[in-house]
């Protein structure tokens, strides 16, 4: 058997994205990366796995995720199931031996997520949590641009992440409302991901406090038999101190009308300002304190060539990638983990300090404020 | 004498502002408003008050606050000194039985606010504070939205503001840095406007938690002869929940570059979304969930004359009114308050809200984001 | 007498822009600026002469023109009445040694304007057409960039002019419609503006192509007796040859559903591009191929004191001037051409060369496309 | 042999673009769709082909295209070459039987076109051109909207297309600035991509007059041994009548500082307006005259799984496809028409009409603006 097999459980939102993701990330970003062995899809019935196999290019379906990650053919399990089944996917993966691609957050509570990522770490191998959005060739751009010094020492730092799914009072009741099922709220959801980028940029959250907010207390159930209580925020804000001395906050609402993926943020430096919008994921709003004051402006960087590796999906600027892309990336980067024996980015370890701070900021809310020191 | 005569004590970026205001409001908003006459204008020394008194109208020249409060042919007063000068002024100007309209903040601390607020009290004249960009037609436009219910009930809220003029490290200190002559720092100088459009959309604040940073520690003197330390507030942000239920945060820096006028904020509703942004002033962003799904999307609202009172400018949408036009509309609403023995809004008492909302935001920050109740 | 004795002509839009022009081009540009004595106003019936002449400031109303152009103490006429009346005034003004300040355009026809540019010639006094988006703090520094060089060699220009107060086919019919009393359409309202603009960017024009459209053929008539044709243009497009060898195009529409006050424009340089939107009148969009190419982006420029005279009005950047303060503009040109015995731009010589651009665009149309050469 | 047997010539910019449209269009959009065998790679030298062969995912590889086009498993043709060579390479594929999928331009002249479009009909197979842009959610959602007379009848239409790959007069000569070898320049690169959205929102041309401008006269030799001329043009701009009787405009250039895919197009109609700018793909801005005035105003709507196939790629709106996502739709469009044996849009028949149209331009800037029929 050559190259390295791929098994992915789930066929969504996710399960979808990672094979593409897998399916295309030698293609696209280059032949240095190993083959990839598209092995197995789980799905249930076995009728649906069978069909998406076949479209999604698997070789094999499976209606058991226990076959999945013990099947000797695979080599790297994708978790793209829906939260509460993460921790004991992940842990049978990783009993097993294999690498491990879960999408995120690694699981309802911290304690699980804890559990998981001590067995990662005992088991050896590689493992990398679903962070898409920092693959954006705009969000590394952002990075190296603060690296290089470009808009001097951070100071301040606020990022805000939006959706609208939660927004519509009338909405029946799910799952995602219950905190036995779903753990958090919008800080699962969503938080996360900001706390993803945030950090790349400013570096480790030191402490902060925090208040949340259920904005639509109860939600009719399906069957009209009546309502049922939201256990869960829709929105939660947190006031930052990052361990290098900025400050800042973070804010994010799964019930603002109109904002279909708002995950946006400004990093404020003593010499400019970056600032970036996912609603617009190919620009950055760059703003530097050089040339004649007259002249000065945020300016619209439009991705390209020069924001690598844009210039492997396509060779001019302006021209756009997507979300997809974005999974290619990250498939690209756990490949190059597996094929080096390095850790990927961000393994289990990593990522366990993204939940962290959603997990530090749903204490401190529930504590009425109180700071909490991370 | 017929008509109001005006007193205005300053020249600087204010000064001027209420000087144009006082100058056009009648010949703009219309012949009902009283007439004004352009008595008095005192600034130091005498020979720059003449000229300015002749280019900007004036009858008088003075370089003697007091002479001004207390001229029997003036019979309102325009005070827009550095804030540490206001509160001497206004207890003498309502001493003097005049009416007031004093630019914000107040004064230096909440104790000095709460005396002037006091003697406006028992002073039975009308006074002003100069929140002027509540004026705008955009934001009355989207109080009356709120009002009426386009977007439901408000639930969340937020909003910041934010320049540059701190944002250079290499900026000598002035007396900007100093508490004990400008008092707060960036939350007096644009916190208080923030707050001012808030609290009219969302109504007033119940508690909150803060935090606050000094950004540049020490700056250098301006003859070279060391460093002193900045002693107020580079930036601060608030957790804010509001009397009605709705949570949000507020967040504002002096130091962010690239803003010259950041003055922005969002209105989340059940039904709906609004969002302003200042350096856009004459544009409204509102989101509704109405019609068809595929249709739906921010709209930009270019102010026109289906906003009050932007057609006594200019009869045509989209023509853009500008920063000195708030003014007028300020001063229109100070004259017919004159006018009818009625209150201004927002009058002292009103104003003494908005303070003691960013002084809770210092004592919490300061408190170690302790929750302060107003 | 001392100062120059100003008599305004209509008191609708533009009426009341020139007389908020006069009332503060001193007050806010300058004490250098001749003081102007408000002397009279012109409307009918005599009743709302005299009350806008209140409201406005001046000390006299009248309901006779040719009184007011013949009126010894007036030295300047301002001309703001419907595009059929302009000749008349004007050469009467003139004939009486008047300065004149006459909107755009000239006259209903080429021919008119001519005799009205003969007649100022004669006269010797001062004129001024009310071009006034040239007089935007945002254009001049646009133009001053040109001049230095910044964007290299102008090649290529783009120019709209949009608006949609006749875009409803349900309008009735007036008589905007009809050649014998509006002239052009589209052209004379909005085309000229944008013909003021770029001929001061690029230089004059030197031939054209053009195509013109009637997009509405006919319109109710108000009192429900039928309908009638509509004779002149919705809709003007033309191929431009500048004389220094760019090329470029502008398009006018007066039925564009949702523009207010689309007067947009891009030139492009052999070193960079400049882009500017009425409708964000306080921004400059600017791409310089400078620095780094992965940080080049087109930067907004928000406008500030650093655009002259900007901070006349507001001493801040980005806190936006408005429509009514570029007549303020205006008029300082005026009386400082006054003043100095010069002439003020656009003089009526310099405004005939932008109507016979529209003129040359409406024949070239009108032959079906045939090259016009100027 | 099942399934449809694929083979691109060409591994640039669109070869890469079409072998990753072949992988992933059924994977993408779903099952019902054929099976693609991904044949065979030609590419030179032949180290490369296989280098590209293997991480594209084809079988083989090749470096003589006439051995591909020949290839008894391969059923269709990918034709990605320079657009010198589709003429002799889409003759040879349509001779040997083969369904073909073409890169726009078609050829270098239009009579090339034509002798390629009357093979492809004789031939009797599906044939495609490469408009990806046309493949949008977004412009498909606009084409929808129209068609339902959302703004009703189209009565203006304005386009541009612009980039800056040849805006720096520095910039060393190549075969693009040559007719021989490039035949036309901005028109054949850009033009008629703006060609095939506007006919698709606009309907026909029926005749147009336009200019066009050689921007850099003469280009530096590479070798430096001296500058060579550009003989094709840098912009082109035409006035257009189209057959339902809308007049409009587009406007293209090559040489556009700052522009990286501006592919932006605005349709007014008598009830609201459409406007798309490609570097903002994912949107559309649309004004309907509904609802209360002071409430309109253009909607930014952000493209998501109402405007089909979008869901197929992200079930989330608002989470942005790109570019290459385009040639996936485009792909999946082709396999359906061999899969029914019908033909794709556009054909080779479709897309001559959008030929006729740049070399309408040509012809009519080349003769001085003389009117064209087409």
């Amino acid at each position: 058997m050559t190259g390295i097999g791929v098994g992915v459980i789930g066929t969504g939102f996710m399960g979808k994205a990672h094979a593409l993701g897998w399916r295309n990330a030698r293609a696209v970003l280059g032949g240095n990366l190993p083959d990839v062995r598209m092995e197995m899809l789980c799905e249930m019935p076995m009728a649906k796995a069978e069909q998406l196999a076949g479209q999604f290019g698997f070789a094999r379906a499976t209606d058991d995720w226990r076959a999945l990650v013990n099947d000797p053919d695979v080599d790297v399990v994708s978790i793209t199931t829906p939260n509460n089944l993460h921790r004991e996917m992940a842990l049978e993966a990783l009993k097993a031996g294999k690498h491990v691609w879960c999408e995120k957050p690694m699981a309802l509570t911290l304690a699980d997520a804890e559990e998981m990522e001590a067995a990662a770490r005992a088991a050896g191998v590689v493992t990398m949590l679903g962070y898409n959005y920092i693959r954006n060739p705009a969000y590394q751009h952002a990075r190296r641009m603060i690296e290089d010094g470009r808009i001097g020492r951070v100071v301040h730092v606020r990022g805000w992440v939006d959706e609208d799914y939660q927004a519509d009072p009338d909405l029946p009741w799910t799952w995602r409302a219950k905190l036995a099922d779903a753990g958090l709220g919008t800080l699962g959801d969503l938080g996360c991901h900001l706390v993803s980028m945030i950090v790349g940029l400013a570096g480790p959250v030191e402490s902060l406090v925090a208040d949340m907010q259920v904005v639509h207390e109860s939600r009719p159930l399906a069957d009209g038999s009546g309502r049922s209580p939201v256990e869960n925020e829709d929105t939660a804000t947190a006031l930052i101190r990052f361990a290098n001395g900025a400050h800042g906050s973070i804010s994010t609402s799964r019930s603002a009308w109109g904002r279909k993926n708002r995950l946006d943020w400004e990093i404020h430096g003593t010499k400019g300002m970056i600032c970036f919008a996912q609603e617009r994921m190919n620009e950055l709003q760059v703003y530097l304190n050089e040339g004649p004051r007259g002249e000065q402006g945020f300016r619209t960087i439009l991705t390209g060539p020069d924001h690598p590796p844009f210039g492997a999906f396509v060779p001019a600027p302006g021209h756009q990638i997507g979300f997809n892309d974005l999974k290619v990336i990250e498939a690209a980067e756990l490949l190059t983990a597996i094929r080096d024996g390095a850790q990927a980015y961000p393994s289990m370890t990593d990522a366990l300090g993204f939940e962290k701070v959603i997990h530090a900021i749903a204490e401190s809310a529930r504590s009425g404020s109180v700071r909490v020191t991370l």
